[in-house]
């Protein structure tokens, strides 16, 4: 299963990545049963636990700098429960050189250093696997889609404007989330 | 000119129409130099200010049931210089019966009274005039659906939804506005 | 692994359930390994397939009345190897009153006789199971929502915009899918 | 007024820009009655005849170098009976150096050449003056927030999503129009 409620995280400040954003993320990031996966710029870290529970055989380096980020990486390691999670304190790309190959890469955040994370994880990307980068920002986005282009990189898009209704009484409000650009590419 | 800044209302709590929803509720509604119009629900005033100066030669009534919005509508329109609005403390329908023959209609908020607002309304609606709804719950936009459907009356119906790119440094983040219906009958 | 490409189905003329929302749908509906779901209007058949990847020892019920989209469903059934899927011609709510207890219920169309078949497959669902609706008019939504809020049945809603990039040689350029409704209700 | 339906222009194969995009983008260049402007890509000439209407006593000078689009544009000024239109036949930059000073500057496509473009244009804005830019792929709209930036020119931007609700019997069907970027920039 996959998409947990946004309340059932442990939040604190730190902005987390919404359910049907971070459902899209996984299923573009095409998480197997054992993949080896790495969560940049993990925030809460939803994203890592529910991967961690789409590959039980497999593992999440759970990437982040904010100290009070990592306390609650920890804490929902702990109250969902998943024991195949690795948290990397640590500014991206400052602690990506020793992962692993990999099956999957997610990057939820990327501090302004995108083009060197990707530099580095599309090396150690196995063939076939797939990279999964979420854009609130146009520039973010067309950085990233001019690196895949310059790089000959497959890639495909997407922008998703979630709207939430709001119970107001007898009636549904409109609210929206804001935008989210979801660029995903794949090794050949 | 016609899209006055959200900014240079004066605003209070009051919910304002923004910028370009306002525009576009206006160029639906067909606002001519010696247009007479009704606006009901009209908040801080935000519309009817705009109304009032594409129609120098016409009236604009404005309707509103709250005080502190009236407040809001009368400094408005005192800042913007316009002598052609009359401001109406009513809840609609009430408020609405002694109005005079309309150019135009351009209904915010309706209270729940909606259906009993366009009986009205529609009978003082000129031949060739707009009638413009605004709704953010999805019951507003399909009761007034239902109701032009029912009654014959001719309509279009669009939903907007605005991101504002918000800057931060040398980034620009989607911010989402929440959408909006915006419904325009004309009388045929 | 969840979110088949568009492409990978035997498609026609008949339209698809895009993949974005393919997949929030499928998340929404939690369902299970073992999970029992009907698909009403299934189309193509491409959330059937989906559904009955995730729940290999459940069953899946395609409900869908038009025969062209009947053999595109038994093609894509055969194309992706899955062995339980149950196949229904049928226009709903005729074919649904014999169908076991459901863990999820999915309805992508139901052909204006939305109410009907809500009644018949809500008294079907488990306790602490899942319905979820796709719309793509606003009347189909409203109803909808009318009918949970009157028969005091929890729900949420979501509106979900997508839009691909579109690649025009050095360019990405905004391509719209039209929005979805996503309404989601859970027998307690 | 402002806000012409589609329909009513003389359309061919040529991309017209939307009623609504066309509604905010000349709302935003701020065009006064004796405003001069340029329509830069000027397509059909939709933006052109509406800055026409809006300034009677200014002038348009309306850039477009597909000689299609040409006859189109005459065609349109024909037919609207706007006597204040300038049609000049040139890929810009060319054929931008001679025009005079101008209040207000619009973008509608750039072929491209966008920063060469500004570089003309923005030199030849009055202070005060407005420059709207609308763009379709993440890229232009990433070239144009950098130009505005790197300069140091006061700007906004906002994209714009339009659904438009088509009537299919009793319902009112979700059809989504391509997002626009309207960029708005001021010269102080």
């Amino acid at each position: 299963m996959i998409g947990i409620d946004d309340e059932e995280f442990i939040r604190g400040e730190v902005p987390i990545t919404k359910q049907e954003i971070r459902v899209l993320t996984l299923a573009k990031a095409r998480i197997n049963f054992d993949s080896v996966v790495v969560d940049v710029g993990a925030g809460t870290g939803s994203i890592t636990i529910e991967a961690a529970r789409l590959a039980p055989n497999g593992k999440i380096f759970s990437v982040e700098r904010k100290p009070e980020a990592i306390e609650l990486i920890k804490r929902n390691v702990e109250k969902f429960s998943v024991d195949n999670v690795e948290i990397i304190c640590a500014e991206a790309p400052d602690g990506l050189k020793n992962l692993p190959e990999l099956d999957a890469v997610i990057i939820g955040g990327s501090g302004g250093r995108l083009e060197k994370i990707l530099d580095i994880l599309y090396t150690k990307l196995k063939i076939g696997g797939r990279l999964v980068l979420n854009a609130i920002t146009i520039q973010t986005a067309a950085t990233a889609l001019g690196y895949f282009r310059t790089h000959g990189i497959n890639f495909d898009a997407v922008q998703i404007q979630i709207t939430r209704l709001k119970k107001v009484r007898a009636h549904d409000m409109n609210q929206a989330l804001n935008p989210v650009w979801i660029i995903t590419a794949e090794k050949v």
